[in-house]
């Protein structure tokens, strides 16, 4: 017997499990790309976005709770192979006036790929309904775009010092 | 002896051979999800992007060129990992109503891994003087955004239809 179709409340189910594993990476990276900054205030920018991120792991628990389900991971290898590049720019430019835009750059990957799964998730929940789902998902892109924003701010004036 | 330290030039033509594998890695996803999507819209989105793609290709390689380097890539786990979320979603989704918003969230995701590399060396190129590379990279950084906005602009009409 052919198996019942997977359907759009199941694709925002394996999408939501997918950036709640993300969220738990990037909950560990975020300590090691702290330390491993030169600069005062990338160092301070990945702090923050590291309590941040706290907050982010607890509203995609509340999404879980409004669909019924248990808050769960499942490996997501986009987020493993980004997080995977940051730490090789750890390691090659290590002690390089470069590591910090490195940092940054990594950073940015990872914002962009979480702009992109929040975007696409809060459309999917008010196409679902999830007006509750909604406000959450919103919540954590604003302070994502913003993060993205920082960071922007601080590549221009950190690789402006450094290439000086 | 210690090693001479890598420096920003080390670091834009690393992330420019990960980006040139990665637009490598998508002229070759995009026929097969240009195949698989059932929306004639999002068919159309995907063959042109693969056109735009081979531009893009066109671009890097004249960007190695400014820099007296040959056109080579370097696996970019980043761009692996997100292809091979793309690809799960056709196997999972096939002939589902959800299949189309499953590729479009793949696509994005994909496009704003562009984007952030994109900005990224463009912000590199400025700061190493080299502003005919800017130039180019801001171009395709420009075409990444339009093709996100269309993809933005399918994926709430698809998305309405097929949930509707």
């Amino acid at each position: 017997m052919a198996k019942e179709p997977k359907k759009l409340d199941d694709l925002f189910h394996d999408t939501l499990k997918d950036i709640y594993y993300a969220e738990k990476k990037i909950l560990t990276a975020l300590p090691k790309m702290a330390k491993a900054a030169r600069a005062e205030e990338l160092k301070a920018a990945f702090e923050k976005h590291r309590t941040e991120t706290e907050g982010q792991v607890e509203r995609l628990e509340q999404v879980f709770e409004l669909i019924g389900k248990k808050a769960q991971g499942k490996t997501c290898d986009a987020i493993v192979g980004i997080v995977e590049e940051g730490q090789e720019v750890m390691k090659e430019y290590k002690g390089s006036p470069a590591l910090d835009p490195g940092l940054l750059a990594a950073a940015q990957a990872v914002e962009h790929y979480e702009i992109s799964r929040y975007g696409t998730l809060k459309t999917w929940a008010g196409e679902l309904g999830l007006h509750e789902a909604v406000s959450l998902l919103d919540a954590t892109l604003q302070e994502e775009k913003n993060t993205d924003a920082t960071l922007t701010k601080i590549a221009e004036t950190v690789v402006n010092q450094q290439a000086a």
